[in-house]
């Protein structure tokens, strides 16, 4: 490594992910002393969990109900009841006394708030035994509502122990969302593995084995692992919990690292802590413990979400038995917790143990990942999955800051320099005649372009810059609608551009034509268009209705749009969090679930296969320019004889006469999903051919590209646009071995456009069958539609 | 018949659903003539068709189409375009011009709303060419436009001309949707067939039939009739209209009537019209128009819905050019529409032209229908479907009026006394001590019997009637909290009982117990405890926690409560009248969706089938009294040294203490479905057994129920009890082969009860291979729990 790399000033200063390295003891029954805690922090740890009640709390649950079984046992024989009062369940059981302080090591403090109260494993809030279920809901709420009173602000609950298939995940998801009732300021997290690898199922005592111990052997462990078992269990609870904002995962990492898919599944939750346990680390040839290659490369990819998680290391010491051997009189050899703090905030070590060799490896792996690329810098990863209310591009005027940052994009401006130069290089080649060509002039070799929408003028420079290096003679016009951005343009027109472009202040839609140099009473035709309309979407900005309101002062045959085209795009995903950021937007803003918004796709599982004929992103629709065939109400004028069908009509949409009909589209695509998953919303992208060559196969057009499997392709590091997002209501759940049929349209009645989306869901369940198995709701954004 | 049953004041009197018959003709391409109006209402019709456009609109949009398809591709040719701008769908297609009065043959008039006005079947919105979809989307804007500015209250539109499996299906809904805001004050009705009958498609001419032709030979027509395909596409329909109150279905009966499950299916949608084509008649012996038996039990089955549906004849004359051949001179030959009104109410045939066989027919079928029976007398018929919302049964006071309606039902009051008759049989044969028995009287016959919540006294009188006369000598109280009651109950112990009631005002959780006769410094203990606290879905009147209040005053361990014990009961059913309802409410009531309502079910569907594994109703979970082991406390007070158990703890719910945990439920039920539905909520029941016999085996217990399928064996024509609907925020689909699972709690905290409800969906996809297809939320009624 450089010496300039560890120079915070320098701008090559290399940045990483912090690791927050924290200990979890699943053997520990009371929380730690100072002094053990001090130990703990000088072995190199950031934090540690605690154990909300004790091993004597413990007994005393298994007591009360090995004692009621007794008593009621008894009391049945002695009433002589009847066998269907006998085989009631409803018999009540035993209420958990409430706590005393032998049940109990934790007490309100100033630095609970630091802990992580780890809730008894012990409890099976799943069992089908009635009175025990019953037990274990007591006893979490009891723990829940003591942690609450005590102002603990991070709770971790053991995950429900089988997977969803199991009849008892209802039982547990209710018991969760009623723990974030009474600990009502608390995060609670639930510990869940990646998947439940084979053989590694918990056999620890529980009220269960204790008191419903399996009749006969154990069961065969199934032969196929279900991969999405796990997640499938986390996804009931949290919809039980309607996706609290307040519900973490805590996610135990396998011993075996599973494939892709299922760590992109994850990589979209709420994740808080990523769990470590002894038995994942390896011994490496020193006999130091370490991780896997692949391993390595989960928790790298992980750390790179907005909000990183810590990391628990589990069972890796050190041992209760090693903090708890400590003799009180030699308390006083280890540092107290006040002297450690000092220590660190010092920056030297305290004196005391060595770090704890898993920790130790931990802070080389920190080290060794990748450092922040680019896209990576934090103005950028600000933006991760936040929403952004979308622009009404005609209504509003931006101001100048909002321009600036997007000229700040030279990727975008290079290519659109690329795309006029190719097409000024061709238009000579070509042969092609200009519109400044008069009786008096046949051959005038000056092109008119046409900058529509100009802004502060990064086209118009560009432009002027193609004209020159191509030696192109041109007369340039420069439109733009915003009064403001317009006293900028004059100005640029001066200081920058010599006077050489003739400024308009219109929507271009309203714009007369050019009116040539030498025979200004005429109105002449553009050669070259240039706009920048595209929205995430590609249209979604109105860019087709703007065209369609100027390409009647494109020169024809040979006038040339830049853009040429645009298609849009669309995937379906999982992203719980934008799920229950917009959720909880409904109160103030009812369309919040039929609003598509602008945001920087992150934390969010592509849920569609890639296979070739069903691919990840399909494209919905294509818009050209300028449309070959004429508007319906010029194809009227042009064809005086189809005048009677044309005299207007209605369109598709209430109250349309059918004018901007031709802009409407409708797609209706397939997205092959092999596993199970929930969907919450589409992601839309835009791909745009700026100029494709006129002089047949061969070259490559000039593009740019916001498709994650295309964008390092076309148009590497363009940071202008980000996805669009077409949430759904409800979050729609599939089953494996899916297709998603997604129906959407660009729908529009003659003043403004809006986008309708629906998903339906069918399951193959053989060779030949496919059945349906659900659909959204048809959502519209018609009350959010941009005006035209 | 006898002459009494056509006397309408006599109570004997038979009435039937009334048969409302109209007409349509396929081919007729305009509205009828006044005269041809009143030869079709002479003919016995009662309402006709309309076509909202005529042969010449037709003809106008197909010649439109193919001058835009010819000019197009001359334009292409010219234009030497691109082939991606060839293969552009987005080439704009032409607008259909606006109606002429020649493409029209209604009005705005003052009959208007009389007319059913059927729009034109040879569109096909669902086409997956876009220039005939778009097209088609524009006619019926179009006409819906003009037919919503005529007035028209009834549109007819055909039904798409595929089922569910086809892609188009969506299309055609959102053209609905946009229809119904067109139209916006029109019913829309959609005419759909049962089941696709094989051979039976349309083979009219469309848009798609001569734009379209399908290449190559006809497909093989499928071997599997998909039976609920029509159903299917239907629910996609209205899911996609958002269950409008404005949309109903005209239902085309078939040739062959399909299983019963189908017929169900269909029972429980808002339908408008049967549709009967002359096809589906056959000749009689006679070689009149008869239908078959099956069609015959379909028909009066659909005539029992509350809104009768409206019979429809398609086809069966008179035919358009029998009236159309009437030469204008003979009109005068006819009774006009103003003499043919006249006639019918004077209740005299006008004079002029036979009856049409098909409707004489149906005339029979009417009078052929059985006779409303006493469980559908009007008063009754008024409750199908209407929504109640639930009683607070210890806050709401009821008035008299209320109390003599419940005291109407003489079958429950029939089986009250027959199980307190029983009781007292019984104590008497097994010579169980009486709790009067003292020192001085050790073997005092007098049985004490206490009726707790008497109202206005019917159980009282029962009790006293079955003492009397099975000769038991009893002492009795009477308890009521409602004071104006109390005042009735006075009067009534006066004139009716003679003064052998004790009354007491109080509720019957804070009465202090019966002072026997001549005992009165001692407080004694109750021998039967009758009450009448059932609800809906047994225990959510809180009878149980009435009861826990009141049961240590029973005699122990002979004393009887009657009830004896009740169960709750469930079942999945479809019904998207109710959904609509609900929905509707939402504004005023933001927990409609949660909120258990008090129905009287009718036109529904229960999806699951009747197995024996898994029956159409399954027990939720069942309460008996006296509760055999003692609560919580009590079980303290009785075992000291259990007390440090129980010294209070704390409950499953926020901030309870647990004292009426005994009282939580937890069910978890699985029930089958054959084919593929959807769900709006789950039915609730409950069954009481109010006395079972105590001797061993052999006797039937006296029980009530309100079971669909055990109500007439157990308690028939008990009306005192309507069904509980617990209703699901959003329709939830299932496929074929589907299990639901329900989980249901009955939840509880110190001071009220509420329940809870969800259901999953899983699909059978192989012998052993089951996956979760879907889920609802998790419901609550917490915020308008029964408050304790």
């Amino acid at each position: 490594m450089s010496g300039s790399n560890f120079n915070p000033e320098s701008d090559a200063f290399e940045t990483r992910p912090t690791f927050y390295v924290g200990q979890h003891d699943s053997t520990r029954f009371a929380a730690l002393t100072d002094d053990q805690y001090s130990q703990v922090l000088n072995s190199g740890f950031r934090f540690v969990t605690a154990p909300v009640t004790t091993r004597h709390f413990f007994d005393r649950v298994v007591d009360l109900h090995r004692y009621y079984l007794k008593e009621r046992d008894e009391w049945t024989q002695k009433q002589s009841l009847t066998a269907s009062q006998q085989a009631n369940p409803s018999l009540p059981g035993p209420a958990v006394p409430t706590l005393t302080d032998k049940d109990t090591s934790i007490y309100p403090s100033h630095y609970i708030g630091n802990l992580a109260v780890y809730f008894s494993p012990w409890i099976d809030l799943c069992s089908p035994d009635p009175h025990i279920s019953s037990l274990s809901r007591q006893v979490l709420n009891l723990e829940a509502a003591y942690a609450n009173f005590c102002g603990a602000r991070t709770i971790v609950i053991p995950g429900p122990r089988q997977d969803d298939s199991s009849r008892g995940i209802a039982q547990y998801a209710r018991a969760i969302r009623e723990a974030l009732n009474v600990a009502n300021r608390a995060n609670i997290i639930i510990h869940m593995p990646m998947y439940r690898e084979p053989g590694l199922d918990e056999k620890s005592e529980t009220l269960s084995s204790i008191f419903s111990p399996r009749d006969g052997p154990e069961p065969e462990p199934k032969k196929e692992v279900d991969l999405f078992g796990a997640w499938d269990s986390w996804n009931t609870i949290r919809s039980t919990c309607n996706y609290s904002m307040r519900l973490f995962v805590a996610l135990r990492v396998p011993r075996r690292v599973p494939e892709k898919t299922l760590q992109e599944r994850w990589f979209a939750e709420p994740m808080h802590y990523l769990t470590i346990g002894r038995d994942v680390f390896q011994p490496n040839k020193a006999g130091h413990p370490s991780l896997s290659r692949h391993h390595q490369d989960l928790i790298n990819r992980y750390m790179r979400l907005r909000s990183v998680p810590w990391l628990l290391l589990c069972d890796v010491g050190p041992r209760p038995e090693e903090l708890g051997a400590l003799p009180d009189q030699a308390a006083s050899e280890f540092p107290s917790l006040a002297e450690a703090s000092q220590a660190l905030r010092e920056g030297r070590r305290p004196h005391m143990p060595a770090m704890n060799a898993h920790v130790g490896y931990m802070k080389y792996l920190e080290r060794q990942q990748p450092a922040f690329s680019a896209m990576e810098a934090p103005a950028l990863t600000s933006f991760q999955d936040w929403l952004q209310p979308p622009l009404q591009p005609l209504a509003d005027n931006l101001e100048s800051a909002t321009y600036e940052v997007f000229e700040g994009d030279p990727v975008k401006y290079d290519q659109y320099e690329k795309a006029i130069t190719e097409a000024m290089i061709e238009w000579k080649e070509l042969k092609k005649p200009t519109s400044t060509a008069t009786a008096a002039n046949p051959d005038s070799p000056e092109l008119v372009v046409t900058v529509a929408g100009a802004g502060r003028g990064p086209l118009v420079t560009r432009a002027l810059r193609a004209a020159e290096s191509t030696g192109t003679p041109i007369q340039i016009w420069a439109l733009e609608k915003n009064q403001d951005a317009y006293v900028y343009l004059l100005r640029k027109n001066k200081v920058e551009w010599g006077n050489k472009v003739t400024l308009v202040k219109t929507d271009m839609r309203g714009w007369e034509g050019p009116r040539l140099r030498g025979s200004e009473d005429v109105i002449g035709k553009v050669d070259i268009l240039v706009t920048e309309l595209l929205g995430s979407f590609g249209d979604n900005e109105l860019s087709p209705e703007c065209l369609d309101g100027i390409q009647n002062h494109l020169a024809r045959p040979h006038g040339i749009s830049i853009p040429h085209s645009y298609t849009a795009h669309l995937s379906p995903i999982s992203t719980p969090r934008l799920f229950a950021d917009i959720s909880s937007r409904v109160v103030g803003d009812p369309n919040a679930f039929e609003t598509p918004w602008v945001v920087r796709l992150f934390a969010i599982d592509y849920v569609a296969q890639k296979v070739p004929d069903h691919p990840r992103f399909q494209q919905a629709w294509e818009f050209v320019h300028p449309v070959a065939v004429l508007r319906a109400d010029e194809f009227a004028a042009v064809h005086g004889k189809a005048a009677k069908y044309v005299t207007g009509g209605v369109g598709s949409m209430s109250g349309a006469s059918g004018t901007n009909e031709h802009n409407a589209r409708h797609c209706h695509l397939t997205f092959v999903c092999p596993t199970r998953g929930v969907i919450h919303g589409l992601a839309g992208f835009f791909e745009s051919v700026l100029y494709a060559s006129q002089k047949g196969t061969g070259k490559e057009p000039v593009e740019i590209s916001i498709l994650p499997d295309q964008i390092d392709r076309k148009s590497k590091d363009m940071v202008s646009w980000f996805p669009i997002f077409f949430p759904l209501k409800k979050p729609l759940y599939f089953p494996q071995d899916t297709e998603l049929e997604v129906s959407m349209w660009r729908q529009t009645d003659d003043t403004k456009v809006w986008y309708e989306w629906l998903v339906e869901v069918y399951a193959w369940v053989g060779p030949s069958t496919r059945i349906k198995v659900g659909s959204s709701d048809l959502h519209t954004s018609r009350k959010v539609a941009c005006l035209m």
